[in-house]
């Protein structure tokens, strides 16, 4: 099972953690992090991490294509023309093309979500559509071979229910037990459905800019 | 608000990168990643993250100490004479010393939770008794100073608990919604007191050599 995901400046470690942790899990799992060159890649923490290949020497035809996401960095990367060239050609050969967060804009700036029913961060939903996807807020959506997760910690659950469509319900429950993922949030606001009001404005009002720039992608 | 968390030999990526995201939203944060070199550590995944500081240079009184766990390199790490030597040093001058996962038996093993009533992973909660620490089933505890999670993606819930003592609880919430955590996990599977027999009684078996091992560590 031979897994390619996506590093890139100022992403969003967690994004990418989640579910590297859990396909990790994977029997046969066999996985790549794959980056421009080989420098370690800053993220939006104090981590960096290293990737282990670079476009020119990533699996040619990936089980699954992966991009996480990070709001800077992806809409730098998302308009990065060499890039957008290793995600469209490996697109063409992946038996999965996949996402969490903003990663889904990066998928889409590279032409693989036209036409598919995708998700992202809640609050770059309405950027898909302009690559021609078809935006739903659930926390996760399989739409063929198009699995997208929604933001950042959505990834764990996306991450799960990949798990399950790759090698069984059973051996997604192992891997969610031995991460005991059980969660139990201190609070009531993960979601603007749910948040209270001055929280929703307070959060919307700092992603003001970045969604404006990444409604501008497409 | 500067924050030490410790990197090592094989660590669990996700012990460590659900709290470093939410805290990196502190407004003051000063996250260093410290480790015995700078050379980058291989972790239970194919991702190395490169660390910030050695134990020489780490912040000397740092607001947060902080451990991650990882079955293989939690056994070395808590037997390493500098690694012991360094948290302890630090245990005296935190203000919190924190852990996630199998992390804690690190600190145990430095010293620093004797007396205090603390949680881990839930396959290695016994082992906490060994080094005077109450075990507690809890997703996370804090008591006084001391703050653990559970296992792995419990570091999440516990990050943000922590964020709410440091920063007050409109600014968790308000991590919480950015980052999307409205979990909805696909199967009931997280933890031993909900999963199916068959696949609590397959986690263990594959667990038992390395739950034996962290026992014998006190």
């Amino acid at each position: 099972m031979k897994i390619s995901m996506l590093v890139y400046p100022h992403f969003t470690p967690l994004d990418l953690i989640g579910p590297l942790q859990i396909w990790s899990q994977l029997p046969d799992a066999d996985i790549e992090l794959v980056a421009k060159d080989l420098t370690p890649i800053p993220t939006d923490t104090a981590a960096q991490i290293v990737p282990t290949h670079s476009y020119e020497n990533a699996a040619a035809r990936p089980d699954i294509l992966f991009a996480p996401g990070g709001t800077a960095g992806t809409l730098a990367i998302a308009q990065d023309p060499a890039t957008l060239a290793y995600l469209a050609d490996r697109g063409k050969h992946a038996s999965w093309i996949t996402s969490v967060c903003t990663g889904a804009l990066i998928m889409g700036a590279a032409g693989l979500l036209n036409g598919y029913k995708a998700t992202t961060h809640w609050a770059a939903l309405d950027a898909l559509e302009g690559f021609g996807a078809e935006p739903s807020k659930e926390r996760w959506v399989i739409d063929r071979n198009r699995a997208t997760g929604g933001g950042v910690t959505a990834g764990i659950d996306f991450g799960l229910a990949m798990m399950a469509e790759l090698a069984g319900e059973d051996a997604a429950k192992m891997a969610q037990l031995a991460m005991e993922y059980n969660p139990n949030p201190p609070f009531n606001s993960g979601h603007p459905d749910v948040a209270e009001d001055h929280i929703v404005a307070a959060v919307v009002d700092g992603f003001a800019e970045a969604t404006q720039q990444l409604d501008s992608l497409s």
